[in-house]
């Protein structure tokens, strides 16, 4: 069997568990047939057009000749039915042709596309980022030229950040950008990784490109945003930037990976001068929460996979799924993903709501608390199929291959954790933590451990606030996981009052027992000093 | 850099926490010159002939064409080397050729071969499995056929137990054996996952297989054990059985995953009729242990990687090894893999001092817990390389898919789970737990929290004693793992009064902070009950 979109799983999350419904006063427009419209239409999109192409994707992978990338079979055919289907086009500003609707029903229509097809889920995503940093920072002028057909799908976006010398650190990159007469930037230089950075499924491409305007400050400050068209709008000349190579992955092989040379293409400043970094920031924010989100969608992936196998194989006279351990496999699996679920939507409602501080505080938990469950649900899922899980053909060893790709881009989990502690909770002093710490302990009766965790959270976030920055920094990975337990174990927990959380109740007391009661016990790794890891 | 064997970490492991000495009154051969020249002969072949084909044999694979197997590039070259050098006699019995040293030696020279290059690893850990079983089940005119050149790795051997029906339930398995008039069987069936079960690097391979004597009784209880030479021994003539398949896999792609069709091939029973199991899981103890070592290994040449590449990446201006979280992921899996060694090294030198109580409650923590560490200590490497751990170029990939497969073979660490549970914790009322729960008391005063984390076995020991059936089963996993942490960190507390533990002292640190602590909270977990998993 292939995957099926769990409406109802991700319906309960976005209602019952991340009050999705609190945004009908933003958003007078939501009604329950349209929710129920929308993820009937992506589910169809993902079950029948998206999920048929990912195993044939991975085994055919991507090529370059001359230039041209050629994406995997079915993707050309697979895209325009996505941008046919509007999908990109939900959240996005009316005025350039979206919809206006929340970003969470965004999100929704996205975890099924990445659960049927990560290589493929990547393309719109970027897409995304780029729609996103131009509604925010671009120009009247800008907006006009590219939104419309950015938002509509006819063309795709893409992020250029990372560069040979320079991977999580920005700051020292060496991209230039040379003023023209024209008032647009000669670009040079060449960027790495960039995700579907060349293709045909579109006619062209929007590079969204940090660079250094000569003459500009040293490190991070000197940094600025350009647009970079693959064919310049005016004429439709081709700009002088051309993916030169490909990576050879470990998994989302369907997904080109590029190194992009800019040669002097022509570029157009998005926003101030120097303030690129802000401005990819915005970008970064979204982008972010969609790879944590691709984590719950890879691990749903896999965990259904794992499920259908566990119930067909026989095994000592019954099917294995009758085996406790495999019962504990796939329910470990399936509390983590409701939760994570919940977690994501929670962010993205958060941002709906114009609530900036949740929506900062959550963002690196969704990040890296989902991105860590989708490779431990994967490496469950490959466990369930046992000898069949390790071949290929099967395809539970894809979905290990192609999540584990999550932990690291978007900032790497390790940068996760630095943000939420050296960012998120030292700006306000601890005061979002701390309100998500009460809704913990409101929604505490609901599970034995909660209270417990909360607490440890609350100790924990006490210690960090007065911890020297090194010894901070040495916990900071142990303390962003416990707060993903507690965040995303609250969520669980304030869905359960509905009368329909029968199963979900069922899977509170797993998360209860493998999460969260083991949560407390996290704080010897947040306590244990920056000295302690000298040793390496 | 490739990999370079730790051979004082190996030493310290063995001296310091295995008491490796202990066995000087049992071979009184052994000493230190001996064991300091086994080791450092076993380094050079690993490192300088191993290591380096391991990327290219991942890259080239293997391939089937008329019956034959080609191995990857340089493949029969090494095997030519470690032929030469004797590494397959070291612990074999003399009268055939051995050198009859301990095991637990044996496995140490094992453990570089393995970090090297598991696929290659996987030739001489089958061939002693067989030379093991022949040792101890085979008839004397066997052994003279058989021993010597096996011992000598002259021929190599292999293990034939799971067919496309029967995964881990030998019970169902339907290859026939049919009793020729000459004392022969003539064996007929499908054998499949069966590793470098045909290959051109050795000139005869003795396959041990497990079939079914024509009116044998159904079940377990009717499956007996037989040689099935490739090349007859009287006359050089081809028997029939042949490699008619080679699995896809995700790693270990240099070794040949083969589908065995044996179609009335000649074979000999191995000890007596309908007692194959029996004697089948004798190799399968030696080869657990060994599969345990793999994921120590794997862990090890994981770590090795990721350790000089943060020593050579920069970032933010520095190395990223100065990086709290770098150090972190570094220092979390060097402590696990050291306290992981400890263990099936404690475990072979039960075996070597005839400790079999030990031996066996050991060999499903070493086999489950050290292969879950493969996978979580390959993981992390990856995760150190950033981007570059998910190119494959980089090399980290390779352990993460190569990892994958040790949780799975041999007995799925749910198979493990269930043995430690069923079999080794009722077998003698928890008195080799009661043991090993003793010595974690005695050694408490070396961690913080080894103390709590050997009183939560304890209870968990008395709850699994008295727990109804289908209850220990849904707890025994984390039981399990509960047993490997606190068994692992006992050891490795038990190494630390020497003067030269400086460094590991720093390990038990971390092991202290980011396993004992959190070991007790399995508790939640291995009580969970049965019923709580029936909502799957």
């Amino acid at each position: 069997m292939t995957y099926a979109a769990p409406i109802a799983d991700i319906r309960f999350a976005l209602e019952a568990a991340a009050d999705f419904w609190s945004l009908r006063a933003r958003f007078p427009d939501l009604d329950e047939d349209l929710l129920a419209a929308i993820l009937e239409g992506a589910a169809q999109l993902a079950n029948d057009a998206l999920a048929p192409i990912n195993r044939s994707g991975d085994l055919a992978g991507v090529s370059l000749q001359d230039d041209v990338v050629t994406a995997a079979p079915g993707f050309a055919e697979a895209y325009a039915a996505y941008r046919e289907a509007g999908w990109l086009s939900l959240s996005a500003d009316p005025a350039y042709g979206g919809q206006g609707l929340p970003r969470a029903l965004s999100l929704a229509v996205m975890e099924t596309v990445q659960s049927a097809n990560m290589s493929f889920g990547l393309l719109p995503m970027l897409s995304l980022g780029a729609i996103e940093a131009l509604e925010q920072h671009g120009a009247p002028d800008q907006k006009a030229l590219y939104l419309g057909k950015l938002i509509s799908g006819e063309w795709a976006g893409t992020m250029n950040l990372t560069e040979p010398q320079a991977g999580s650190d920005l700051g020292v990159l060496t991209t230039k950008a040379v003023p023209q007469a024209d008032g647009s930037y000669a670009i040079s230089g060449q960027k790495i990784f960039i995700t579907w950075g060349e293709h045909e499924l579109t006619p062209n491409i929007i590079h969204l490109v940090l660079a250094r305007i000569e003459g500009a400050p040293a490190g991070s400050k000197g940094i600025s945003l350009f647009i970079v068209p693959k064919f310049r709008d005016e004429d439709g000349s081709r700009n002088a930037v051309r993916c030169i190579g490909l990576e050879e992955k470990m998994g989302i092989h369907a997904s080109p990976t590029c190194t992009m040379a800019y040669e002097g293409a022509q570029g157009w400043l998005v926003g101030e001068e120097n303030r690129g970094l802000a401005a990819m920031f915005t970008m970064m924010n979204s982008a972010r929460l969609n790879v944590g989100l691709q984590g719950v969608a890879i691990a749903e992936a896999a965990y259904q996979k794992a499920h259908a196998y566990a119930q067909e194989r026989k095994q000592s006279g019954g099917l294995i799924i009758t085996h406790p351990d495999v019962r504990r496999m796939l329910l470990l699996a399936r509390a983590k993903i409701q939760a994570g679920r919940a977690l994501c939507y929670a962010t993205a409602v958060a941002a709906d709501s114009g609530d900036k501080a949740r929506e900062d505080l959550l963002t690196p938990l969704a990040k890296a608390w989902c991105t860590e469950l989708g490779v431990e649900a994967a490496s469950l899922g490959v466990q369930v199929h046992g000898g069949m899980g390790f071949i290929e053909e099967a395809g539970a060893a894809q979905f290990y291959r192609d999540a584990r790709i999550a932990p690291i881009y978007e900032g790497t989990n390790g940068i996760q954790a630095i943000d939420l502690y050296g960012r998120k909770l030292m700006s306000d002093r601890g005061e979002a933590m701390r309100a998500l710490i009460a809704e913990a302990h409101a929604a505490s009766g609901k599970a034995l451990h909660l209270k417990e965790a909360a607490q440890a959270l609350d100790h924990a976030t006490d210690y960090m606030l007065s911890a020297p920055r090194e010894d901070g920094l040495a916990g900071a990975f142990e303390y962003l996981m416990l707060a993903g337990d507690v965040a995303a174990g609250t969520l669980l927990a304030q869905g359960l009052s509905r009368d329909d959380a029968k199963d979900k109740r069922a899977l509170m007391e797993i998360y209860d027992a493998y999460v969260l009661a083991r949560a407390p016990s996290r704080l010897a790794g947040i306590k244990i000093g920056a000295g302690a890891l000298k040793a390496v």
